[in-house]
């Protein structure tokens, strides 16, 4: 192909075709093409957006620039979950067992975390013994066995979207709805999915601070990821406050095992229940089930032990060492509030900052987490507090670590002296 | 510097400070900023165009990027000229030894050709012994021995220039504007230049196709010029048609040192002549002198034989051998019309790419030139002329590459069945 043409034409704003970008997601999945012509296209693509059908041909030729996984032999329906991100995001910890529990079988493909940020993989790291470097075939192969495979993305899974993401991250063109759809979408279509169902995060601590933003960018994914023949829908979930009340990775896998065995019923944890049964019920609406009944099998699955004995068998088959001992901090301090109130607000970016500050996430792609450290909400916004009542844990590596971080922990929550409502988790569907 | 933020602010449209541009022009020509990098902000300035402001930090940033040609010593005015580009341009090669003539001290470095467009240096190298190689310290005591120092451009003159320019090349990023009036200015004031006259070309055979164009370009360069200190000028002419007579290397010389000897003053030439008194006029006012004089002497200097004993000075001193006998091509072919009627056109980039296809040219940067071939057209638009009248000759390396192309070299020439005008070769100034 004649790259400079091909530069030239999303330059001027005019389309390319199938064909063309197929070809040019070949050529980029196997680094033929320079970067400096890669991130000129980025950029004309970044001011000239590509249109829903030239973003679905992206998808489509992403995917195709390295192996797609294929799913046959096991049961269909081949469904896939993804969320856009955000502070205290481990649904796929429940919603994974959930479906397994509703009868699903599930491959899927985790990614890690980078900044603020957390990955499920990072998460599932915590766990003793548990691996994440499962071949295809061995994800097939325990899917087959125990109704799921989860692992992180293998190097020949859509390299054309690797590498353009990575030089997204270096060019100022991350921020364009239509690339990020279909680094996203072509992920999932490597992977085997043919039902998507994505979990749009809205508030200050997703890329989409606003709800019609996350909106826009949920309706932009379902009719690319449609376009690209994925059984695409979305739901919107607030993400203006920390999901539940876990931030971190151990107590991040904690909070979710507490839902999924129904230990911890209420406070913070009590939003994050009720995403996973609604994103659970959404999964199991999209192929084909009733709305009424999806949502009581999904509490049922909880209810019943049944998602938490999948969860077992899931991480044992996984590797995952008998008893399911999670690490804990050396220190883990509480901290009481001073004043006397309601929850207003907490600021799910200042958290985050400060997790990653105890050494919980990566600043750079080669940093080695420390998967112990963390937050630990105790109150929600709308909550009644006291003065002197445990507003958070800090879970840390030494006593000096978490001292340290107990004015920005404070600072991160707002008492006001008038009553605040909760926040509704889900936003629309 | 951030680099990222740098493209960020040029992506959405935000100004860059001046000392933004001269720090990102110090690290690329240092090459010190991934290409990559480089290219997604030329997409950006691309299709968020530089201010004036910003063109004419671009331009300083850039010529201070290396080294700074320091003319002092050598006497003032220090003026340089330059073309936009065309076919048969060989301006350089008449006004440079006219302006000597009228007491100018003239330091100029000339670039090569590539495409379609010809270099003033290829040119020059036709012509046995003559030394295009010369090191500033070189070029100036032969100016301030001869009058006249031409060069090549030095590695390390705006080397962030060369770095853009070669970037801009394979990313779509060549037709821009304020880019490209920058890359030209900014080699003229690392030149030491203080005046500039701007040739700038209108019409099939430029890059400004039409007049307008040309004008607008020619104003956004003097306002940039000015901007970044020096006193620049402009002049639109023709090239809509090829300029003067010959096309090619070797022929182009000759045509030259015809217009400098007064061997040659009728036909195509004496457009091309009327072009190099216009321009010299042009200088000499720009420098101080009265409109009426200035032409006077511009034209006093060719009919005295003054232009064309500094050319010979200058030729000679620059290594010529004496008798300044120029190569022959093996096969000369003289290609007669088939109709009667008058010259309607004769198309520019039609000639150009048959003197490229009988090796004149080059057609990638590493391309050997044979610098006897060319063409050496025998009419101009608006001649009269009978059925078997030659209309053109066609220099080659042999009598099939001279045959191969007589269709072509028709299929150039356009004969009218009704009186056409003659063109005016100066369109403004």
């Amino acid at each position: 192909m004649n790259v400079v043409r091909f530069i030239e034409a999303k330059r001027d704003g005019r389309a390319h075709t199938k064909e063309e970008l197929a070809e040019f997601c070949r050529l980029v999945g196997q680094s033929a093409i320079p970067d400096y012509q890669v991130s000129a296209w980025l950029m004309a693509a970044f001011l000239n957006p590509l249109s829903d059908e030239e973003a679905a041909w992206l998808t489509e030729g992403m995917a195709d620039s390295g192996e797609r996984l294929d799913l046959s032999g096991l049961p269909e329906p081949w469904v896939d979950k993804h969320s856009t991100g955000g502070v205290g995001d481990k649904t796929t910890l429940v919603v994974v067992p959930m479906l397994a529990a509703c009868g699903l079988t599930i491959v899927k493909m985790s990614g890690r975390g980078l900044g603020i940020t957390g990955g499920t993989i990072d998460k599932l790291e915590s766990v003793p013994g548990f691996r994440t470097d499962l071949s295809p075939a061995e994800l097939k192969a325990q899917a087959m066995a125990v109704g799921i495979g989860l692992g992180g993305q293998t190097a020949n899974l859509a390299p054309a979207d690797k590498h353009l993401y990575a030089l997204r991250d270096v060019t100022g063109t991350t921020a364009s709805m239509p690339l990020m759809a279909s680094s996203i979408l072509s992920k999932k279509l490597a992977g085997g999915a043919k039902y998507v169902v994505l979990d749009v995060k809205a508030g200050r601590g997703a890329f989409m601070t606003t709800e019609e933003g996350a909106r826009e960018l949920a309706k932009l994914l379902v009719r690319i990821g449609e376009g690209a023949g994925l059984h695409t829908s979305a739901l919107i979930s607030d993400m203006d406050v920390p999901l539940g009340s876990a931030v971190g990775n151990a107590v991040e896998v904690r909070e979710a095992w507490d839902v999924l065995t129904g230990r911890e019923q209420d406070g913070p944890v009590k939003r994050f229940r009720e995403l996973c049964v609604a994103l659970t019920a959404h999964v199991l609406t999209v192929v084909g089930e009733a709305p009424e009944t999806a949502m009581k099998r999904a509490q049922t699955c909880l209810t019943s032990g049944m998602a938490w004995e999948k969860a077992e068998r899931w991480l044992i088959a996984q590797g995952a060492e008998r008893h399911l001992i999670l690490p804990v901090a050396p220190t883990v301090l509480t901290v009481t509030g001073t004043e006397s109130g309601w929850v207003g607000d907490i600021h799910p970016v200042q958290i985050s900052q400060l997790v990653l500050d105890l050494g919980g996430g990566r600043k750079t792609k080669t940093d080695q987490i420390d998967h112990r450290v963390g937050v630990e909400l105790l109150v929600s916004v709308g909550d009644q507090v006291e003065s002197g009542q445990p507003l958070l844990r800090i879970h840390a590596a030494s006593e000096s670590a978490a001292e340290e971080m107990v004015g920005r922990a404070l600072g991160a929550i707002t008492i006001s002296p008038s009553p605040v409502p909760a926040r509704e988790v889900i936003r629309s569907s």
